[in-house]
């Protein structure tokens, strides 16, 4: 059986988060579309997409991945007890998780990276660092790998990410082989971030 | 109102082509999810989106943008007549039509692009040529910009010419803030194409 990316969708997720992450994985990988009820899901931006599994009904494993996109519904779902709890009964499970933009805000309300180094988008940082002081926020990373655990930077900071998951997962020549596949300049230094916040500028 | 992005779905088209540019013109625009029938479609990876529209019932405005996703779908869909006509019906009234990695092969097939340049993913670039001989195929390009019709090459190449089309329809202020929004690396030279057919390592 192939590896199964269990990918987090919620009214007001983020389109680029969820699937610019699932297009670099999905030649290795089968997806579920994963949420809190069954039916369909709308992002923001308006398109909809179909629920494959509810998070109560899922059994994860080790070789599953989580994966959790952000956008606006995050401000609305950190304070969602029973999605939070789901994430987090996924996360004790999945051999990986993996968080794009504000994702990382639904991750940290379940305190497993408390005291870990994570990083989010750097237009809504002062937002994510509020709804879970205790993790070590970075301010500059394009993405951060800290065990199983994999936190991007905004939106298109998640494929660059995904593919270092990839390589981790497949090795390196198949991440490299799928970013070409796909005519994508993969950023590879996570710790190169165009996008981070200066202090000295704030 | 505001501009229409009508989105060409079908079975098997490749998430990123899609949601990438979707990503790229979400904020200005109004998204629609347009295929033959109704009821949802399945992306290649797994995933399903729900149509919002069918081509038959769509009456298009010259305000609309045309998008249309490349993916292993489009090698059945260059001979469905049916698609192809509400293809070419919507293109002839759009403002704009633009055109993933080999979703170029469907909007060939109306013939509308004969003789003028067009691009396409370099990895299908044969196949794709041998859908209409008669369009002028750029062996090398980002994008291509013709007129009315943005062509980009493979998948994520579609989020740098989106970005394009965002300048020419709102102003280049208003893309680079876009691009910036997404984190994502803006590459601006159309003619810059690192996965471009080297003929003579052919």
């Amino acid at each position: 059986m192939r590896r199964r990316i269990l990918a987090l969708v919620f009214d007001g997720f983020e389109m680029l988060d969820l699937f610019g992450p699932l297009e670099m994985l999905c030649a290795d990988h089968d997806i579920l579309l994963v949420a809190e009820a069954e039916g369909t899901v709308t992002a923001s931006g308006g398109p909809r997409v179909a629920v494959d599994a509810t998070l109560s009904a899922l059994t994860p494993g080790a070789e599953d991945v989580l994966l959790i996109p952000g956008g606006a519904g995050t401000r609305r779902e950190v304070d969602n007890p029973a999605l939070i709890a789901g994430i987090d009964r996924i996360a004790g499970t999945a051999g990986l998780t993996a968080t794009v933009c504000t994702g990382a805000a639904l991750l940290a309300r379940t305190g497993r990276i408390d005291g870990r180094p994570a990083t989010t988008n750097k237009r809504a940082f002062d937002w994510v660092v509020s709804t879970r002081p205790a993790v070590d926020w970075q301010r500059s990373a394009r993405w951060v790998e800290d065990g199983a655990v994999f936190t991007s930077s905004g939106v298109a900071a998640g494929m660059d990410m995904a593919l270092a998951l990839l390589a981790r997962l497949s090795g390196e020549a198949v991440a490299e082989a799928r970013a070409r596949r796909v005519e994508h300049l993969w950023r590879r230094d996570p710790a190169d971030d165009p996008f981070a916040i200066d202090p000295a500028a704030r």
